[in-house]
This record gives C-alpha cells, structure tokens and sequence, in this order.
C-alpha cells in the first residue's frame, strides 16, 4: 500500500486523500512536488494575517492565498478542494485547538480565506540531492521542532514567536546546508540558528515541543530553519475567534516541483 | 550645491526634503542607500492592494507596510516622516491624476496605509560594482520605462499590466547582468526580457512611456526588467477612490543599504 502510495502523482494523491481513504502524513509522498501547509482565517481578519506574513516571510512565507470563499487555487494546483485534501485539519477557536477531523467541508463559509504557506518538506529533498542526510527521514520520524524566544514583527491582531525545525548536520557540511536552503527563501530559506540552542530558548534540543527527537551523532552540530508550524503557535497566543490549520505533518501535495520554487 | 547634496546621509537628506528645500530626482542621492516607491491607499483598500503585490512580487516586492494611519515606519527607516519626506507626491483620484504636490500632509487621514515597494536604482549601483554600464546613469536621464502587454494576476479590486524598465547590455554581458538582478528580489530581481521587445508588446525601445529614451549602441540588446511603476498603472486601470503615489524618480532615501537587501 505505502509503496503504491509512493507512485502516486499530486492530484491522484488529493482525490485519494479528498475520498477520506488516506489520512496519514504526507512526508515522502510524490517526491518532488512542494507540499504546503494551511492556515484559513475569516476576512475580517485576512488583511492582518497577510501583512504578520508579509513582516515575518521566513517562518511564513506565503506560497498563494485563496480568493475570499473559494475552496480552489489558481496557481499551485488544479482540481483542488482545500476543505477536503488535507489529511487532517485542525479547528481553533480563541487560540484553543477545538477538534481534528479529516474534512471541514462542514465547517466552510464564504468569509473564508486560505492561505498556503511553505513548508521545509521542500528543502529537505534538495538537501538529499546535495548529499546531506536528513536525519528524521533516516529515522523515519516527525522532523523535530521547538518554542523559541525569537520575537516576531507584529501585525494588528497577530503576535507571536517563531518556531524552528532542528536537523543534525555533520560539521563539514554545514556550510553545505546553508548554501542549499538559503537558496529557496520561498520554503523557509537559510537556518536561523546554527549550533546554540540556547541562543534562541532552546533548553534541550532531545525535547522537542513537536514532532519527534532524532539523534545528534558526535562531530554534528544542530542546525536550526524557521518553521511553518509558526502560525500555529501565533494563532495560540493571538487567540482569533475561528481559524482552521492543518495537522502538521498532514500537508497539501501541489502541482508545482520543488526545484520550480527556486527560479519562480 | 549638487556635490553638497551628494555628501548628505539619508536622515539628512529625508530633512532637507521635509522641509521643501529639495524637490528633484533622489537618483544618485545617498549612494549605496535603497529607495523606494509609495503607494497610499484607504485601509479599506489595503488588503486587496497587499494581496495583489504577494500575487505579483516581481513589479511588486513590498518592502514594508506602515501601521494604519501612521506616517513612520519600523524597519526602513527611523526619524521619518512618509508624508513629507517624498519630494514630490501624485495624487490619483478613480484612477485620474489630480496633482502633484511636494507634501501630502494636508490629505492625510487616519485611515491611510503606506505601501513602499522596492526601487531598481537599487541594483543599479551593483550592475556598476559587476563592471555593467548603466547607460540611463551615464546619459544623466531617467531610465526608459514602458508600458507591456504582460497580464498581472488580479487581486480583488486591482488588476492591470505591467511596466518594465529597459537597459542597453552589451551582448557579452547580458548573463552576468541577470545574475546581479536574479541575487535581488527584494528590488524586482532578473529580468522579464531580453533582446526582443516586440515579444511583451514593445513597439518602439526609443519611445518609452515614462521616463527619457536612451541610446542602443551596435553590439548592446536591450534588457527589460519588472518596474516598481507598476502600481500606477494598475491604479490607473483599477481607479480607486482615492490613492497617492510617489512622483516617478522622487524616491524615499531610506536608512537601509541596497547590500543588505540581498542578504535578508
């Protein structure tokens, strides 16, 4: 089945997943093609969610935003039903997650507007394609990912602080791993931090406050890249009346490659 | 009083301007500083306006948004005031041009948003660090700009063409001119076209539509790249009700180097 999964392309993969018969993390799914993570938001509060990005592009970077009600895209997929081909969606109200439930065709409303935001999936193929190991798919877990104290530019409703995503990079390819990341600002770009944890409020880089720990093998130094989990937590301290997110890990598979986000 | 003016540090420059003694070109002024073009809107334009530069950061790429209704800004530039520190302002009403003023501060109101999109003068001080000539530089005029045919993705209340400025490139060194550009997005990046203006509805390279015509020698092709004049052509097409522009070639001299731009 997970090997049939693997073969799939980004639509049969949406239509599989807009069935409800796949409800799983998308981590590994058609290689190559960027994934997406989501935030739905009301109008009212659209204008100030899309300028907190604008302020704060490397743990947000926007990839496209929905027209007000529509469940469609016009750039990053075709036959697309953003209520429906997310695995797994998460639904807050007032900051606090309510429920998670595979569909939220339930939920919709024509004030609704979507946002796609990049997602380190993305680099972490391109950093295989340099050589570098990416040690949570190794171990075939959840990429580990944490509270920082880095304070986030804000914007009428939203404040909030950024979270990071932490691999394990062997000393000799550090630089590597900058050079390669930095170049896709448009999935996260460059590492925030490289090597102290401390640095950015990190207490114990073995207790992630997402995901999975993974190994840190003698000679590596823990590289740190903004995450796309970030609105989530801003959504938490900002506490706005309804939003939906996805559940990380559970992302939209698009139309559009990885290597196209490079040159875009 | 040239060479004085030259000398001046953008603070010093942004005071002179405040107080209408300088209300000419900012090109050349501040060496090495980035500026920028304005776009002023109603807030309740904004978040159309902000969605239409996210769908087309190319012409568009926003630099930083003000808080509603303030005239400072928090990254760009301190001791600043936006609607005194331009030289020269347009002010459009339903997309007709109605003045053009050296102070905004008797139309300001407290629901106006300012828009500064990033400026191409900013990477034409590192075309000449790569060895290119600029030739709008060295002719002393302001460079070509024209209307295209190019369609831009429409954002609720806007849509329209874009426009694009046009520099002579010797053939030999038209790669590198679109590697010095491509390193800057922040400041409308590579180009759009090169060598075949007839392609983006182009009909006369010696007839722009803004700005002054320049010379193409024998050898040199003429490379077009996305114009931060984009927006009034947009206003132009979407009339708004109320809107103020900078004048073309009147920038904001902001605290912020064109270096750091790049590295962002």
């Amino acid at each position: 089945m997970i090997e049939q999964i693997n073969t799939l392309s980004p639509v049969e993969l949406r239509h599989l997943i807009r069935k409800g018969t796949y409800t799983k993390p998308t981590s590994g799914l058609a290689p190559g093609y960027t994934q997406a993570n989501l935030v739905v938001l009301p109008k009212s509060l659209a204008y100030d969610f899309l300028l907190f990005t604008q302020r704060n592009p490397k743990p947000c970077p926007v990839l496209e935003v929905s027209d007000v009600g529509s469940r469609q895209l016009h750039q990053f997929a075709k036959d697309i039903d953003l209520a429906n081909d997310f695995p797994r969606y998460r639904i807050y109200k007032k900051g606090i997650l309510q429920q998670e439930v595979t569909s939220v065709a339930p939920f919709w409303r024509d004030d609704l507007v979507s946002f796609l935001i990049g997602c380190s999936f993305s680099f972490e193929s391109e950093l295989l394609a340099a050589g570098i190991e990416v040690r949570n798919i190794t171990q075939g877990v959840n990429v580990p990912m944490f509270d920082t104290d880095i304070p986030l530019q804000s914007a009428g409703h939203f404040h909030g602080k950024m979270v990071v995503s932490m691999r394990p990079i062997p000393e000799n390819q550090v630089v590597k791993a900058v050079k390669v990341t930095a170049d896709m600002p448009r999935v996260h770009g460059a590492p925030i931090q490289i090597g102290n944890p401390e640095q950015i409020g990190i207490k114990d880089v073995f207790k992630p406050d997402y995901g999975d720990p993974v190994t840190i093998n003698e000679g590596e130094v823990p590289v740190f890249w903004p995450c796309g989990v970030t609105p989530q937590n801003v959504i938490m301290a900002s506490k706005p009346d309804f939003v939906i997110t996805h559940d990380p890990g559970h992302m939209l598979v698009t139309d559009i490659k990885n290597t196209a986000l490079k040159y875009d």
